[in-house]
Parts: structure tokens; sequence; C-alpha cells
């Protein structure tokens, strides 16, 4: 029998809307989430947990109250829990998030940048 | 402050060495490890958990009792707990694994192949 690998490039291409997380794994509770963003998100964090970014194409600035981040093609970031930040992007990025299932985009802030959670494609 | 982004490419620059993996960043209680390898591994599972593999460079084979799944770069694998399996790749291949710390590369194989653990990068 022939398993098929996922493969980020066609998970990519099934959908264009940005802001909005999408399931594609899971490894035990945590789920692998592509993302496309660009522009501003909203300042946040996850009290409950550490979250892991890694940058598949385009450059991402994660900004920290004290500095930033930034992020490009092929690198990984993790954000410690607890720790207050706010993704931006000049361009268009495609980026993948690895984090416990359950977890909002936004953590506790809520508002309109709150995306469903749990989306598979 | 500029928080440093973890380059993958710069990692595997670091070291040559086959079959033994480097952590290079945790996340809550899981480690990202940067592997390279080339020819056949041993038969093994990890009762206790899921193991992710996510090819950076080449095509890594996974060999099951019942078939195979093939996974080039860009493609990411999640090897379910319990499921024997056997990787093997006829050209170096640099994979990126996640899973929870403390999994040994051979499960409860022992042997050989069983590298250090915990051996960061």
């Amino acid at each position: 029998m022939a398993y098929k690998a996922i493969s980020l490039k066609e998970k990519y291409s099934l959908f264009t809307k940005q802001w909005a997380p999408k399931v594609i794994a899971e490894m035990n509770d945590y789920q692998f989430k592509l993302v496309k963003l660009v522009g501003d998100f909203v300042w946040h964090d996850h009290p409950e947990t550490d979250e892991a970014f890694l940058v598949i194409e385009g450059t991402l600035r994660i900004d920290f109250t004290d500095g930033a981040a930034v992020i490009g093609p092929g690198e990984l970031y993790i954000v410690p829990k607890g720790v207050r930040h706010k993704p931006y992007a000049e361009n268009e990025v495609k980026l993948m998030l690895i984090e416990p299932r359950g977890v909002l985009n936004t953590g506790n802030e809520g508002g309109l940048r709150t995306a469903q959670n749990d989306v598979w494609i």
C-alpha cells in the first residue's frame, strides 16, 4: 500500500484566505497548521503554550514589546508561552504553525481577527 | 532587541554525521531535531508517541509492514504511535523530526544505530 505524504505546496494551493489557519496534520494532541498572511495582526499571547513558527515563503516579522524577530524562508522561531507578540508581514507570507490542538490564533484577545479553529484542509 | 530566528540551513552546515539527530529548538516538551541520513535504518516503533517527519532536502522512504510512504522536499508525514517503520534513503536526506523530548531514534530496539539523545546544535 502507498501511504501519501502531505505536500505543503499542494495544501497552500487549496486556499487564498489570509489569517485563517488550516490544519493539515496532527501529532498526538498537536496540530500542524498552514497560514497565509500579510499586514498587521493583533497583539496577543498564549498563556498556556509555546507556539512554533516555520516560515515556508516570504519574510515574517514578529514584534515583541522590547524588540522583534525577522524570520525568513526555512527559518524557525518559537514564541514562548505568555510572551506578547504581534506578527507582521509586508508581503504575503506562507507560514506553518505547530501548536497544541485548541489554540486560538488571537489567544484570549478575541476580536474580528479571531479565526475559526480546527479547520482542516 | 533583535531576536534571532533559527536557520535550518545554517544548522545543517554545522554537522555531517548521519543518523545522529541534533536538537535545534523546543516547544513545550516537544523537540525539533535535524537529521542527515542515507541508506537503511532499523525497524522500530515508538509505542508512546506519534512522530512527525518534515523532509527539507532529498527523498525519504518510510517502509511499513504493509507498504511505504515516499516523502519529498516540503512534504510532511506523521508516523502514528506504535506503527513499525523503517526509514530509507537512496541519497542523503535532510530531515526535520518533531517529537516529544526523550524519544530515542530506535524506539525500544536498541543496537548500534541508537543515537545519543538530546544533543543540541
